[in-house]
């Protein structure tokens, strides 16, 4: 399993991904899931990928192979997120059909970034090839194991809230499902993406034993637990 | 679409189910889904619903017409939480096959209460009629739309969480739910089963204007936003 957030906020934009990938329990390795395509000057792209390994390795190998080969269509050339989210679901869509399709060999995806002169921009891209953009009314779009997570970033995430705010709020919202869901896990990527800088913001690294990712977790939990105490007693407010 | 929970601590048992029914969003209406069968002196169970609606009343309209019938086998007949689990599990199974099967009327139940003499217990009936029981190490099961609600009762209920405290838990599980859930709604119902009564404890049943319960969902967002503005913020921990 997998779980990817991708935020879109005035300040810019958040990428987040867990790094667990399996074939039944007994068979769980670890791979990276946030992929980074830089032309400088021109665009830059954040891809998070969940689903089917064999098929978003294909389709992250192919998005290289594409910008590598002079004269084709690739995510350098694409003119807008809506024409890259559809450049992306093609290509998962030929890897499926390839593989026999039926749904077993689903993958789903989500692209965000800017193109030089125009505004940031995320998309998430269905296993079918269909896309998504995130609104101001939709700031964050998710992937995988999304329900665990939700809360937090509904509660949290507007237009403008800060990028910092975001990215905590991302990690929070992937602590949550860290804790319902054993396969989803560490290390967690996430990069933070600066409006019109046109090159990399921050990147986080955090693996298990992460001093930070342990305080977030343990703070949160603590949280949980106070917070749930305060609330006023059902005997005495209902009788 | 539904979110029903049962507790089973040391002090008792407790009920929490929602009442939004729908076949699609355009056909939406109110029903039931906590049910008691009381037989004083005897044993007391509650019945929570959800799934196919023609089937969960089918199975409700069965087990109240064999307590009604002499000398067939009945909930009030049946000897242990694993024997009323699998003769609901069967009712459920033959009306499904009834209509066809083909996992299109499907339905799944928790079972709770207590027989004379033996020791409360808590039961979830699977679709499929086979069931499992609820323990120590596990001690609450769900039915429906269970993972909003599931982070706040990994943390508070426990063996010896006390019977007000899980019955709140259940109520800030379904708040979660009812806010990630469009087609999860008001009124709540809960009901709590207090060890060796055999005999029914509080009841509460709160609509969408209950006081109590807009203070519980605006206390609970409060905080979780309060607390999450507490955390360390990551810029400077991890730089």
């Amino acid at each position: 399993m997998t779980y990817c957030v991708g935020i879109k906020v005035s300040q810019g934009l958040v990428f987040c991904s867990d790094s667990r990938t399996n074939s039944g329990i007994d068979q769980a390795s670890l791979s990276k899931k946030t992929f980074m395509f830089h032309d400088p000057g021109n665009c830059l792209f954040y891809l998070l990928v969940a689903g089917n390994l064999a098929t978003t390795q294909a389709v992250v190998d192919q998005l290289q192979k594409d910008i590598a080969t002079p004269d084709v269509i690739s995510l350098f050339t694409t003119s807008s997120i809506r024409e890259a989210a559809d450049y992306i679901g093609q290509i998962s869509q030929n890897e499926q059909t390839k593989m026999g399709g039926g749904g077993v060999f689903q993958a789903s995806f989500i692209i965000g970034g800017q193109i030089a002169g125009q505004a940031p921009e995320l998309a998430m891209v269905y296993s079918e090839g269909n896309s998504i953009t995130a609104t101001e009314l939709m700031p964050f779009l998710q992937i995988g194991e999304s329900k665990y997570g939700k809360p937090i970033l509904d509660r949290i995430i507007k237009k403008n809230t800060d990028l910092q705010t975001s990215a905590l709020c991302a990690l929070v919202s992937m602590d949550s499902t860290l804790k319902s869901n054993l396969s989803v896990g560490p290390p967690i990527d996430i990069a933070i993406y600066y409006t019109d800088s046109l090159q990399p913001g921050e990147n986080y690294h955090l693996d298990q034993d992460s001093p930070y990712l342990r305080q977030i977790s343990e703070l949160w939990d603590k949280k949980m637990v106070e917070s749930f105490l305060q609330l006023p007693p059902m005997c005495q407010s209902l009788s």
